[in-house]
């Protein structure tokens, strides 16, 4: 009963799944365990993922537990429609590239009406339909996992205004998640997703990196490795619990960055790249102070960064000028690049494929061993961090499957840890 | 009534003390604002500080705002005579380089002899000399402010213990301490210290850093940067409250940088760096380990990092081979280098000049802030964080120094951080 | 009469195109000079060239020159049949991708047919042909153009052996080709070949980089930028007239990397890049020694420097796992992937889409120059440096494009660059 | 008979030689040779030297290989007196840190009066004293050698000139010497010299590098591998036969930097280092569009790049605030800082201890094996290159001391690398 783009496209969407498979170390551990131990034996379960190679072996992983998984994309954009088709001889998909806004939600609510147990969301939408529209599917929810920053500070809202209804387990804030995710993975990703929709030299570009969280701080460090100039953007205070924007820029400042404000910085960049989680980032008073042929995107969660409603009316002239880029031109005759409609540069068919295979090997295995947590476990409708032990077995886990082995510190250095008389 | 090396070396002492204040304009501000508002008057201050250049106008400025200030130095190794000379001639001070353990431990009761009303520590010798000899000082004590994360481990432990007696600010704690302090300023002052003791390229070498906390990843990162290939040491598990060693592997790791444990990378170093702030890092299992002429050093706070008794007793022989270099030749013929006796390389003098100038300023603009923060305020004998306005204000300061000026977030923004309901 | 892939390919084909013009300032400038002077009128160009975007815009810039233009590619795997459609409707072409060894060499028959004055080449096939095959059109040549430093070594040999024909413009030495083609280009776009292709983490990984010449040192210094861990191979001793092995890893050690023989870095490499222009030098003698999964590729010209015969011979089974990558099963059960069957990496699609646009301007304006050089010039049949003031010219033009203006030296600092009688 | 500033330091300067003596292992196995084989037997050398301990090692091999052996300063501030004093009661010498010009002078007459065979120089004075005020020395002189850019550039001119009268060998140009000790050892050294000088953050400051040869390079690779924000300041043309400033500008914007010119740059820097080997690059047309607090500081060979002359004219007030800075107020109350009087900053002490003592080992490695060169054959009087096998055996013997092995290509590869047959 899944709807994808074109099942015979099964056969190279398994060619991609054997390549992910060979590569993540780390579920196939997880993998063993479940299928001996079968932890989640009558549960189901529905995801709401960029439904590409390596979110397969999470499927496959959790089935391996003895679940019924249903799955739709997180994104109209991000889906992998050989990978959806391989999937879908295996278990019930709602997924392909290039939805509009209506099968979205509609995808969404095929995969609520499995009346699933657990969910696992990315950027909140599964979650917030639930709340919002399938209410009556609220009682069969033991809880939830969600996948990103954007998501967790949705629930968190959520969470403050009493608003929550079942428990869910922030994925995205263990260490193991987004040190690694955030920072390594959406680095690598955005940038190669870039240089295959562009062909476009990094080095010597002046590269503007605008939001300096973890995301912001793994693609400006990697732009910078590859010989772009890098400008950082950051705000006067704070938004939402983190560091201030104050702290972030003198970070950026002393790690060898330009740092400055976006109206500033609009003058020099010529391609951008938000990650800030929040809207209208760059809008309409920007584009007016753009370079010629600048590029502009974004590597947040949700296409709202660039206010690319706001560059269509001020432009005369708008087309896709190849895949994954489209040229605005503005009354004055100046041309902007966006690419990918200003969503997920990295996961945006067909030049992102999503994360390197590695760290969604590591981000899938907490969310196997939190689907597990939450099945196992009777959790109050709150957030919930994932469980230090699940965090540090994880980078355990892909410390060895790299040949790295760490020693213990010894009794006397774990004693001197917790004592206070010792001194000069 | 002050104790220094050589009141002669003054004027010298001025000469740096004035190259300091042209370049800590943070300071400058605050200094300002308390000559013109005194809020420390009638209040005394203890401090033990490494006594240098950026230390003395940290002083200046409690001075400026009514205080009377009494100085000894945190550790024996690393006062600036000339500047300690200068200062004695405004303030008492009890510090020079070299001092013997008795020596060290007379000059921290001389500065407590003044019955102070705030402290400002640096390892918490002072607070822990105060609950141990000193306790009929204890009912003057308004509060303190400490430095170092050593410090503030130990006090965390004294607060678990219920032993601590008056509210500490854990100045370390505040983003704009340890994120620069830490990380920038520890890296680029112990590289350098290492560079004038040793005169050897850092180019080309295999340098092993031990501890990839905030102090180790600057110390990693800026070696990286000079050329070495870097080894990065971390232990399987945790001490304290902070991240796993499996986490802080595998981010070295993905930024770079081979890992292993002190064992396995003993074979390998040609130059060690310790920071840990643990006890025994390096010792007799791994002495044997190491290359003929490796080099090992320190960057935590205590000398026990590297257990230097123990490498004596493996020794035929030891001998000063230059300043701060001190040659251990084993039984077997090898030699082992040690800098600076194992003692903070960054400050121990004459190679060490501590932290550069413009981090001190943002440290101790925290600091000055922190010491009236005690003075106007009531508050339990706990372990406090810095308010959250004073660590931003210090950042901002010092971004508006180096010419950054940043832009509020939009009304429109401030309001999408806080809502959930906006999704794809 | 061209001969391509697929005509109607020729809409995708001229959207690439369009892209690519938009993004070569420095083709564009030439290219409105040709249009007004027409210096290559009545002129016949056979190329030989990796065929895609940019080339078409070097092949338009020659066409509008006034010359008449026919193509081949210098490689089977590397042609873009999208831009070749399109190319085909304006001028003769013979490429696609996936030509067989057969096709190869009748296509490159099929440009030589049209009886060119001006040969550009890409490893010296088309030149080779003509001397060994051709040789009753030489009398027709005028000369050429040899792009790659591949080409130019056989040209050197050629030439030292009296072999060499007609004159050619060795363009790989013009300083605008080899530090920017070879060093920036030949890095981003392998690196980038290597991402799609594989999907796997950069970071963290040990890199072999075989070979540090201009394109090696761009390699591993993009490597290090995206937090690989570099292993430098080279050789004791100088193969050609380039600098000594024990220069280029001496350099290598004191640029941060591991430096040591491929025998060595076998048993370390999770990832191996050859760039030496020499042949089998990862060979059956190193696979054995390579971990399990360990991943080989090329960025040197030719498909000689990884052994594949070899690797076949000693492997149970192979097969293509997905685009681009060739898994060799050895008989130990060990696995071995290969990538673009050990083609340059960079170039072979889908996965490569060769040089990033900016380089191949460079590279390409130095091409329409020295074939305007060429056509207007009686030059002996030699191999000759492209003229000091085209290379200079590219170089300010390439400049100028992004903004940079610099200024010349005052008359006082050029006289005291010529004397030598000013000292201390 | 020697000139030093105090005999007393001499145990001291023993101690300096010690430790530069372990850490040489080139001159350790070219000083076993020279014992054994005393290849300068009964010649008599003079050189003109940075005097300091690495110097000191190359001097003691020489004596070892049999010579005898007078040295004095290449530069008046450079001298470490505790070196000179312990050299100087082993061998004739006449230097110390601070002569004035007429005593600089005079101490290279004093080393000519020794009525050398062989010279060894470093920015050709003594060779020019030689050529226009000792010309009755010439005919004893078998030849000499050029340690520096800067000399080798007078030779040239002087070689153009005719007016050369022995033969010398340029050192300076040997592949082991300009990419190692320029590069690199000018590089760390420098910077070094810049921390221990100011003892201000190298992280975050906008830092102007003017002049992007090897030296350029070097440096501006090392600040931003310390956090400083580059900018590389380059001519439009060319100064000498070396590459044109067009192309290094390219390779500075290719490997991340800002590039533009000084004039532009003078407003941004917070800190300016001149590596050009001209005149007046910073000059009275700059300093007024520098910023309040600049630092101004020279890694050239000779203090003329900048105009300190012009400066001083324009200043109301100058004086020596610390150690190697000097204070220069404009009329408009800004202020300028000029390290070390803009001589070299990396040698003028106390700030200075010259190259890293791995760096000169090589570098002086090279002058050793060239001296004994210059002894056992008759040259021309012209500009020799060090020979190959000189210049390839130091490089080995580097990478040797440092456990590099490297391997001999296969007699395949020799072949395939000479011929022009293999194609694709």
């Amino acid at each position: 009963m899944s709807k994808v783009k074109d099942e015979k496209l099964a056969v190279k969407g398994e060619q991609e799944l054997e390549w992910a498979r060979i590569n993540m170390p780390v579920l196939a551990q997880i993998r063993d365990e479940f299928v001996k131990n079968k932890p989640l034996r009558n549960i189901r379960i529905a995801t709401c993922l960029h439904l590409e190679k390596k979110t397969g072996i999470l499927l496959e992983t959790l089935a391996a537990g003895g679940a019924s998984v249903a799955s739709c994309s997180c994104n109209p954009l991000t889906t992998d429609d050989k990978v959806a088709a391989a999937l879908a001889k295996k278990m019930e998909v709602f997924a392909w590239a290039g939805q509009n806004d209506k099968e979205y939600y509609e995808n969404i609510n095929h995969v609520l009406d499995t009346k699933p147990h657990i969910i696992i969301d990315d950027g909140c939408d599964l979650i917030f339909a639930l709340h919002k529209d399938r209410t009556e599917l609220l009682e069969n929810i033991k809880g939830g996992c969600e996948e990103t920053t954007t998501g967790v500070t949705r629930l968190k809202a959520m969470e403050r205004d009493k608003a929550l209804k079942f428990p869910v387990i922030a994925v995205n804030n263990a260490y193991s998640k987004f040190l690694f995710d955030n920072r390594f993975g959406t680095a690598e990703s955005t940038i190669n997703a870039i240089m295959v929709a562009t062909n476009k030299l990094l080095a010597g570009k002046t590269a503007v990196v605008v939001g300096y969280g973890w995301c912001g701080r793994g693609i400006a460090d990697r732009l910078k490795g590859l010989g772009a100039n890098v400008i950082v953007v950051e705000i006067a205070g704070t938004l939402g619990t983190d560091q201030s924007g104050f702290h972030r820029a003198l970070e950026a400042l002393y790690s060898g960055y330009r740092v400055m404000s976006i109206t500033e910085a609009a003058k020099y960049g010529d391609i951008f790249i938000t990650a800030t989680g929040n809207k209208h980032i760059i809008n309409s008073s920007h584009f007016p102070l753009l370079k010629n042929k600048a590029i502009l995107s974004n590597a947040g969660h949700f296409n709202v960064e660039i206010d690319i409603p706001a560059l269509k009316e001020m432009s005369k002239n708008a087309r896709e000028i190849k895949d994954n880029v489209t040229e605005y031109e503005l009354k004055d005759g100046k041309k902007i690049y966006v690419l990918s409609d200003g969503r997920l540069v990295n996961l945006a068919r067909p030049s992102g494929q999503g994360h390197p295979i590695e760290i969604m090997d590591g981000s899938f295995g907490i969310q196997a061993l939190s689907v597990k947590y939450v099945a196992e476990n009777k959790l109050q409708p709150n957030v919930h961090d994932v469980p230090r032990d699940i965090d540090e077995r994880i980078a355990e886990l892909a410390l060895l499957a790299q040949g790295v082995r760490l020693e213990k510190p010894t009794p006397e250095q774990v004693k001197y840890s917790q004592s206070w008389e010792e001194g000069t």
